[in-house]
């Protein structure tokens, strides 16, 4: 940590200033400057709570040198973690797995026919939503523990693990009976307590992006999971909120190989969510996969048309197929 | 809602989005223009779900009409609200109403002597956080159930009603015995499951706006409680999320007198929150107040250099008290 | 400027790092840590262009200490600037300046009209556009010189300065001859060759806040004028982008107090241009005056249904008159 | 146009409405629905001034169905722009166009080891640098008219059409005397004047998408250059601004295919002020050809250790010439 002092700061605000430091049980050492004076904070282990100190008289800025993340870091972990999933294991330089299905499970002959259309095509993994998050009231929620089955039965008839959102602590015993990974949406990123819980489970998990967390907060919540004891962590950029309003949200694509220079753990890509549009999703998944991508996750429906969840984002059979044959002849 | 069709949708296209609206139970009606068609959709009684339409061939664009939540509006709801928290009214034209106390509770002695600075200075509800969301798990997490005693203990003692909040469900019957009025988190606004269990009580309720909510999903999260039955919803607004980076957040003033046009419900800001910085605290406390807030949440500290919790942008008791003296000077 | 280093920087790259910074004539000083080195950079008089540094082998992060700007600083000018526009005097403890009249001169009986209006109602001084920035070609762009001379008369008949934006150089010359004040609208905030020539005048300026530009960049923008040896500037907050789209942009009222802090020069807010609504002006006007501004730019025009530009968040002459006299009741 | 009322609209307001409407001469149809009427406006040819209805008592919302640009407008213009740089082409189906070169002109051995370096590497277009935006006005800013000759001079010397940037009509003679492409930066996006000045020239012009700007704005920015006659333009995606500070800017890939859709004209991307990042710009230009960039910008210089502008994110020579390897390997 690095406190800049006021231009004009008296050597009772810095001694000040340094006291505070050694309160905390950490060194502080000037850095006198032409213009100001800086005190460097020595002696800690990782990030420091810097709010006794930051508005302190003749305090200018702190400035943040350690990161509110450890275990995720590639600095610590140099080798790429391999998440295992069933049998499909994701990570390092191993082939990109596919995650594909419908956005919610809605019968038994859907998530049925949606399974064999993935399958077919060569995906890796089955997913379906059984407990849906949704921005009104009055729209279709899921059919929870029943969805469940239905996706587990899917997966079994088709020989595929899945892959299921969870929205609170209570469901996890359900979601983990039924599904091989585990889903927090964006929208929970920062449900920390939920994160913990997870953390305590020997099972694979799949943490999107907050729609508007910075990459230090995305893995900051992934640092929660592991600070519980599980390693087993896929990331997955899902687009970012901005200004733009011609897509669902901003695909930030740099974040894959960002996050791969900064963390040993893996990153997959959601371009449905991102884009929220059928037509985009194709190249945007073809970028992806160039960018870095260790997998994507696509919606797919047997007939989007009829979707009672985000069908305007969902590919038909024929379409995923063809985004499958198109991926098979990339060469990058 | 209205469907735009392109330049060169030809009938057949404009028929089978029609065919679709039928299926939908609802009504299509034409509206020729001299560039392109647009559908008129009639019939819906609310906010509708447009996936089965919105990527059909030759629809450029779909556009809302009805909002996805009608509890709330104000449309349909001339009166506006008024909450009541103990014995404390807030809402309407009412007085503002003022909490104030600790980020966190962090012991009995710390807790009372908060309570009686901002008893004495003139505030109506003590708050003080029991369960804390934290960005990394490294950090202090709060007390807990033993918490939330300390806070009722300190509320009794000098006689005001108490605010704490709850971050997950099982937490519910704790917080509802000990505190008199249950806030939801920025980073919970959309935790849907949560929102549907307060909802189902009668128990006031403080939602605060999530970080990159817009205005639209800031009401509809206040409809999933309005929904379920329970009425008694204050808003929040404690700034949003952009690309500055000098203060905290940014904090949206403009959202008071917006959703007070919107909604029946009533809305406070929180300033120690939004700016993250206590010198800018009270002149925006201010600001709120003319922009018509109903209320107001301030962070409070009996010593602010010792918090173990955002101590930067809490006032401290003459910091506090000046800023009731002068808000009792404002006239607008 | 601190130049961190990756955990695992070799002894080799630190010192190619040292070598780099000594090459610009500046002192390394190495600040040994726990975790990693960081190397404090001294002896540079201001902001230091770090592109031949941030990228070399080992470096994990250059943090700047100095800002990039200076001249604007209060730090090294710590008296606040008064400026002069006409007769009328704007910043530090003076009454609020309150600048109104129309989006665009249309018309001399338009524009005398609006004149007398916010005369009568107590304005100090004219505003009214006459090259006007137009998102898209097939708008109203502006009557040019002829609406420069039709506000210098009517500012002239009721006796008050006058100011309008210009926007490109060649306009200089006669935005001179007829204004008193020379506004830099939003969109050209980073149009530095502009910047650099009204820094070469001796002329006041309106510098408008860029829709997406930080603090930083709003200071460091007045710091080209001040550069060339202008020091007569107001800023103006006007709004940012955001994913906001309720209102034409989201109003940074909290930038008041923090530029007062951080500048010397005088800050003013402009409300309709924020929020894009008539009636959200006179409220947020309120609110900007008791957060700390300088001064308020309201667009008022006689007739708006009938203005040519910005009618929708045109106050009307009862509309501005009440404004002024709620202004004038307001105690803070 | 559609104009919602409030629930509650009497009908005298809407009546009002209908009239102000035959004012513009345009024609109302009212659409009544079950809980509140809409208003469709017809016989516009194109994109409506809304100002004088959108405050109109009984409005709720204005909702525009027209795009304040058409000739740029793929629906009105199906067959995709080839534009011509000297005997360079690029557009529609054909091969990736490589713009390459420093991101200043420094000197006449630096342009012309970078001009090497790129031509040999296969790049089809020189880039350099003459006038400079720079943020704050202590930084370096360009070697102007001579910075043109010398670029000129370096890519008639390996036989290549340059580029470079023009910041002010006043410098168009002399761009267009030593350049075969003119481009209109990020921060001239919207500078509504230049836009009308290139649009009357017979010169291909590269417009670069403000760092907030929409693409609608980005589409009504190109509009104003063909509404002048100028067909030959370029779009270029370099990056916008979000709330993300890990990368300079957050490069928005999806907007390729997306402009494709929407527009005629060609886009390219540039990667290096996207990232900020030499290490991010070789797999992001990658990506940016997959998503269907017509096209790249990229900064290479032959010393970038040494460059005075921009060195972080420039390649050098041994870069660029594995990036244009890696490119041809390239199969989608």
């Amino acid at each position: 940590m690095l406190i800049v002092m006021d231009h004009a700061a008296t050597a009772a605000q810095i001694a000040a200033v340094n006291e505070s430091v050694e309160k905390m049980g950490l060194r502080p050492e000037a850095i006198p400057g032409s213009q100001r004076t800086a005190i460097g904070v020595l002696g800690n282990q990782g990030y420091i709570d810097d709010s006794a100190i930051r508005n302190l008289a003749g305090v200018r800025e702190v400035i943040h040198v350690s990161k509110p993340y450890k275990l995720v870091s590639r600095d610590f972990h140099p080798d790429s973690t391999i998440v295992k999933v069933g049998k499909v294991e994701l990570g390092g330089d191993l082939p990109v797995v596919m995650m594909a299905g419908p956005c919610s499970v809605e019968s038994e002959a859907q998530m049925l026919a949606s399974a064999c259309i993935v399958k077919q095509a060569g995906a890796d993994i089955l997913r379906g939503g059984a407990f849906k998050p949704r921005t009104g009231p009055h729209s279709f929620q899921g059919l929870g523990v029943e969805g469940l089955k239905l996706l587990r039965q899917a997966g079994d008839e088709v020989g595929m693990p899945v892959v299921t959102e969870v929205m609170r602590i209570g469901q996890l015993d359900d979601v983990c009976r039924y599904a091989d990974l585990i889903q927090i949406g964006a929208r929970n990123m920062q449900n920390f307590d939920l994160l913990k819980e997870v953390g305590k489970l020997k099972f694979p998990v799949l943490l999107k992006r907050g729609m508007s967390a910075t990459i230090e907060e995305f893995l900051a919540a992934a640092e929660y999971i592991l600070a519980e004891g599980n390693g087993q962590v896929i990331l997955c950029e899902r687009g970012i909120r901005t200004f733009e309003t011609a897509t669902r949200n901003t695909l930030d694509l740099t974040v894959v190989p960002l996050v791969q220079q900064m963390s040993h753990l893996p990153i997959i890509v959601d371009p449905s969510h991102a884009t929220g549009r059928r037509d985009l999703v194709p190249i945007m998944a073809k970028a992806a996969v160039v960018s870095g991508a260790q997998g994507l996750m696509i919606e797919v429906h047997n007939d989007p048309a009829q979707a009672l969840c985000d069908g305007a984002q969902s590919l038909d059979g024929a379409g995923f197929t063809q985004l499958m044959l198109d991926l098979r002849q990339l060469k990058f």
